[in-house]
């Protein structure tokens, strides 16, 4: 991902304005986006109801809604509920987005529902910074 | 339910379909409309992804998406993957809404997005009809 | 119109909560019930800007939305500002839905944006009314 | 003007894709980006239904429409319907965004509905872009 802008979607497939908003936002934000300037990632940070949200759940969820964009399943919190890296990045629930720019550093990071010009916007800025040599 | 107005609500908690139209729709009408003239009932009839749509996470889903109608769990299909009430109205998929009249017959079955409109109207329609004595 | 359930949509063409929902609305029901049953009627209750919704205006605005329901242009006020039928009906503003019954009875008026499935179901409850002999 | 990029936004008072889409959306840039950075302009460039669109007609669509943007009216075509400015810049029709860079040179221009994040996207693509000294 050297180089590029990264934009992290955290979601959950039963979190409601994950699935009416932030995830179909993701998914046209990887089709909007060339690849090689963009990696849009999804993480699936369960937190909550764990018993529903298993690995085969999510699988189902990904054909149904298909989502084509690169998704990862957060590693699973000790002792806690809340998973590793949804901990590291101190996100607040879902959905959240964080916008990483081309030198690796968080540019952005929010917290519920992202309006679209505003966050094409967002990332079109980091596209535009590039790190200094 | 006697000579009350049935509107059934057929769906999969993992069908786009249901969760961005119809299953708001049948929250909606069973908040609209009174209880003594009109019941809403859901029932997830499960066909495919079984592995996925457990009761545990349907519980889940009802939790997260505030639904406060009546939802049943279809009797899984013996042995092919159609369960058992979905296989008796012969429904072609999720969603799939059914009216039933005062007098116990089907007034309409539709599958797909239903206008909200047009079923308002079937609704009233059924209320309006009064079984012969 | 005897024995017809009538639907009044009061409206102006630069009011910008009839342009969005009320007159689309209107459309669609013109569209979805039989005119024989139901009979769509828009008036233009210009109470403002006068000199901008002008017949000519009108015209061009009906034309441009490919309205096809009949529209009537309510006439003006004398001396004040409110044209006589919205006078008559004490209309509080743009969009009002009147709807009369096969009686000739007004059996709602509402003020504001209607819901399309309480709209649907309340056209059906006055269809569902025939006048005592 | 100069260093800023501007936005036009090209419409007219009684074109259905203006009113419900491209004119909201040019209030809302307007609203969101910096005037130091982003101008956004509006002409209202009147090519059918003359007599309807008149220039008081306007000043009540943009009051009723609260809009906040600076609107200018296109120069009448001499002597066809067409304003001066809309075939200077030969468009197409309304609504016509156009991104002006700044540098003063078109970076984009459209016709039709232009979607949310990909105009938030090019705009600041072209806040991006800085003159060659």
């Amino acid at each position: 991902l050297k180089g590029r802008v990264v934009v992290l979607h955290a979601f959950q497939m039963l979190c409601p304005g994950c699935v009416s908003h932030g995830t179909p936002q993701a998914e046209r934000l990887h089709r909007m986006f060339d690849a090689k300037d963009v990696a849009v990632i999804g993480l699936h940070t369960v937190f909550e109801h764990h018993a529903a949200m298993t690995p085969v759940a999510l699988e189902a969820f990904i054909h149904e809604y298909r989502l084509t964009f690169p998704i990862a399943v957060d590693r699973p919190g000790d002792p806690g509920p809340i998973p590793v890296t949804m901990q590291a990045y101190q996100m607040q629930g879902t959905p959240t987005a964080v916008i990483i720019g081309r030198d690796g550093r968080i540019a952005y990071q929010g917290f519920g529902a992202e309006d679209d010009m505003a966050l094409g916007a967002r990332i079109a800025a980091a596209l535009a910074t590039r790190p200094s040599p």
